[in-house]
């Protein structure tokens, strides 16, 4: 890279959560240079916000559409490369469409828009600009994520033959929503967070997950969606049995309501071989389990790792590193894809290797087969694109 | 108890595993003496086992008929007091109806039966002669499985949401069952077996675990039982979506073709308030979640323990207890149950729990309406008893 | 073996732990069969734990004199073979001694006597005898140190360069020996536990296993013994720094109020290749760690491992065995030997594997070595012997 | 804060692992703008890492007196407010005195300097400067570590008793020092790294966090070090018996030759009523062991945590945080002390709580206590400052 890549922000003012993390992950490495914001859509915060993260007075912006048409017109040594979408789920689609139709690459938060009819908007929209639209699918990021995908994709397992996928949360346990929790408040609001609260919210990653370390498609699906807790306008918790393109099946569990846990994102695999594990809250470790040898603990940050998985490391083994870094990787390969495109190379694989517009509409197809097979009698679904 | 237990084995002749296993844990505790057996179907196995295990020559028997109707005509200070049933589950029914018929009590391996018309008549007999029938779902008899039931009886967790069982074992996941392995060859033959492999094999087990801790039932389910290894003549794999009695939801996992696993059964339960998790492979164990203070490790052979706990326990916390004493607690439980019904004493509450016909009863009802679940279109299907 | 090996008691009446203990570890494999005991120093407890025990009246002795000089009376095929010794230590050698005059084998609780040359003693007279005598050192009979053991000998880690055991416990936090705790009464009184206290009681267990995995020899140490609750009479906690006959170094630590500890015994040992670890309290996982590739999960029942792990394993991998388990390894290799040597036949190797009279001594002069170095302001101490 | 702090570095060119991570640490938080380095001692590397890193070319030095002269004389907008020197050990102490000399606070990694001298020098400029010595003792970053402090501090274990703490890693287990590994190159060499290799690299990193957590100062040692790979130049094993000034024991052990331990700093910790126990390479966990009471598993992230726990945490809980986070604490700290300081209001508490000059004389005092006492055949060393 000759020079670092310019970012402005669209939503995430102080106080929330999900726009520091993507500041921290754009920060890490020193590649992005954080220009310029809308970073909420209450002026004074906004305000604030712009100050207390050091950017010009006059690029923080009151609204997204004056930075995205202002910024537009800032020569090119200026202007930003990308813009980051941190704002609730119902408010991702119209600026990222505003923001491509003016020529900026695009970062959204995951689910990408409030149905799949949006998504294969935005899809169409990216193709027809050649822009760059990346989903932070963050889970996807770790190094031993990528180590296991490599694993399966090398066939050490052999064929694959089934997969669990656990997502347990525990902090919609209570109404919190009614307390003043501003982060729950959306998201169990079908008008702001679409037709599914849990299964959108940590559903959608955990089946993400499960297609990118397998390689599978999920061809069909069974759901049980739950609203657990009385009184909730949204599922906190359900459970999907799955099958794959390759005849294997699967189950995946997704829950707001399991009291205790924090974010035990978990996955298991199984081929006729053998078998692996992860666990997103120990993430630098990967267990690797034989049919007949004794299981072996991958770790990150080792010499014995795929070069996929070192390519998204940054310190040696045993110092470990753990969601921001996650974040930072899909940021780093987003990053260098579109300095890459700037600078007019081409993009190694290493560096394509981020989710894009395809995860996030496979992601909002995930999101309404499984509603729709919830509210059936029907036993299985096909899931439909 | 004034006298030891005496006991009478059928089936398990040298090299079968579980016969050893309730040998095992019928002596730990050195209140039963073993007096009797009709080892093997084959003679010669037979006779040489007796020898092995020290039983005299008058009473090693050929066969399960002789065995019953002698000993019946001892004298009662010699004659068993209960018969071990320890054959594959075809050749259940008839000897435990024999048994009770002359007046033995009986342990049986799970599942009861090979049917659920079969489980009921064993139900009914045991009604008629007031004898015990134990059935020895091991996993029941760890003491921080009994821990866990105690916490949900008190209410610690509030109401349960969500129950997550899961039963991976890896030992199936090739057709081991033609290359010599006795144990997978009746296991995966119907005539043997019954209508299911692995359900019946461990998903029961799962199922009743599920049931016994929370205090629950599963009213309805919903199932997908796979046949993975090709050439298999009964299901090796299964997932089912589950509801008990009081709208909680849950999932059941059971697979023998999880490649890598050995005997890694799960579970996970949720309430309002918190939650558990136990791990067979680390029954000392007991992780209770909270929602908003620190988990716990609650740990085997504690003061802080409850007295269920304690009675099932024989050494101080530190000192590992394993699933021989998970068996034996459920052998010591019965002994000391039938030991009273002979001395004309009341058996305490704890003495009384072990598992016995009822719970047979459900485990065939559980193996043929997962059976009948898969094999249809429909979601939900009520579990019939 | 064609008949049952017979064992006597002195020591163990109820409610004493290890007694309990012994029992259990004679019972699981069905080889023993307890005949007699002199089971207390009280006639009223003695009396009543024979009937507890299902012991015949006049076998039932009220003191160990009368025990040995009768049972030594008897007809050979009623006569006891062994007999256990579970008193506290300073009643080890005089019965000990006695057992082996009328010529009974012997297994005794460690550490083996007061002194090292009470140990001595005992060494000659068993050299004299050709009896044999048993030191249940009981962590040595856990399938995964043998593993550990054999893995070590065959060079797997090259030559040995460090060890690391740690055992703390924390149950002498406070006074309890002035609490009616008897275990600890008699552990923290100088004329009944010898010179010293946590060494002798887990510090020795320490060394022996540390000694008996790395097939090394301690040569020297420097010791630093401590009374660490005030009040107390002997040691409570202390450290060693270690070398080994092969140059090598290493650590000792054990501890008895370690508050919040149970029985936490550790071992880590380091090679040229790679290392191993070992967790008491999880003691069917053995982790092998190498120099450049990943750590392996050994597992307890698995194919893969040595003889001598399988030799000492009842049942298949997941279903986990534990102290009881360990400590009836040491009871079964034991008889196995006695039986061998009633039959003239030669015990194998596997047989053997028990500790004995050479680990007593040894033992003895681990905690008379420790305690010197701990009194003086030498530097390193010679381990004499 | 109002404006950006402005860095410069010393040492940290392409290739060099901790010049990245300082880098990195710098970055998270969007508080640093990394203004000027003087990278390398090698012209062309300077070169092309200033290139690499973005920083201008007038602002690229060729070696840092050129760098500290320049800097100094710049207007104070643009002038740099701190230089962090992150050279091999023989290479701290004179950028550092004349960074300060030169008005510049200093960040440096450790150990401070080559000798307790030179130490002392260091502390002496700092107090008459006035001005601020921040020493990356990365490990008391980690929010858990802190959480542990203020538990100790607070009383919840009464009195500490005992301090283990250990430190294994296993890359210098072969002399790569002589196959190209640069790093371990200087480590070996006494020239270079000073009097000690393996305590002065990592002893003193578990010496600083057992006296950060307990609050206790060590006054005595006992030291064993040890050159295991023949052919080294430095210790690469110690153990050290320790004494603190309370009157409780600790055990230190270091090893760089622990053959596949990556970076497994572990601390247990226990007081008259409980225990705690913190792994670096989970560093999100704290263990917290109680006399009569269930274990607690404290995690990062969560409301029940001490406000200094949760100011050295960015996200919630289940969200893994690591070593770079933990880094990352100490710069932010650092920070926001310089920046109180330009802005002249008064740096709060848990601001201030970075590592500092003391430690680093601390740190060089252990380093000269522990390798006199390794040589002396006297067994107490009183730690000597």
């Amino acid at each position: 890279m000759t020079r670092k890549i310019r970012m402005g922000m669209i939503g995430g003012g102080k106080d929330a959560f999900i726009g520091a993390v993507h500041r921290i992950a754009a920060n890490i490495d020193g590649q992005v240079e954080f220009c310029c914001g809308a970073l909420s859509v209450n002026p004074e915060v906004a305000r604030e916000s712009g100050k207390m993260l050091f950017l010009p007075e006059d690029r923080t912006y009151e609204n997204y559409e004056d930075m995205i048409r202002k910024e537009s017109e800032l020569p090119a040594d200026q202007r930003i490369d990308f813009i980051t979408i941190v704002t609730p789920n119902f408010a991702h689609f119209a600026p990222a469409m505003m923001a491509l139709d003016h020529g900026f690459n695009v970062v959204i938060e995951k689910p990408i828009a409030l149905s799949l009819d949006e998504a294969k908007q935005l899809q169409q929209k990216v193709e027809e600009t050649g822009l760059i639209l990346c989903l932070t699918h963050t889970y996807s990021g770790y190094p031993m994520v990528k180590q296991a995908r490599e694993m399966v994709k090398e066939g050490k397992f052999g064929a694959i033959r089934k997969v669990i996928v656990e997502y347990p949360q525990g902090w919609l346990s209570t109404l919190t929503e009614r307390e003043g929790n501003a982060g729950a408040a959306w998201r169990t609001d079908p008008s702001k967070s679409g037709k599914s609260g849990c299964m959108g919210d940590i559903g959608t990653h955990a089946a993400q997950l499960a297609e990118y370390i397998s390689g599978l498609k999920i061809t069909k699906l069974c759901a049980d969606l739950n609203i657990v807790v009385p009184g909730r306008g949204l599922d906190d918790d359900g459970n999907v049995l799955l099958k794959f393109d390759n005849g294997s099946n699967g189950v995946l569990i997704a829950s707001q309501i399991a009291a205790g846990e924090e974010n035990a994102l978990k996955i298991k695999i199984y081929g006729e071989k053998g078998g692996l594990e992860w666990h997103q809250m120990e993430p630098n470790t990967l267990l690797v389990k034989w049919l007949d040898a004794p299981a072996q603990v991958y770790r990150a940050g080792q010499a014995y790792l795929s070069d996929l998985a070192k390519h998204n490391t940054r310190v040696p083994g045993g110092h470990p590193e753990g969601y921001l870094e996650a974040f930072a990787n899909i940021y780093r390969n987003f990053t260098s894809t579109v300095s890459a495109k700037i600078e007019g190379t081409t993009p190694t694989e290493a560096m394509l290797d981020f989710p894009r517009v395809e995860d996030g509409v496979r992601g909002m197809a995930f999101i309404e087969n499984v509603v729709a097979s919830s509210q059936s009698d029907q036993k299985w679904f096909d899931f439909n694109l």
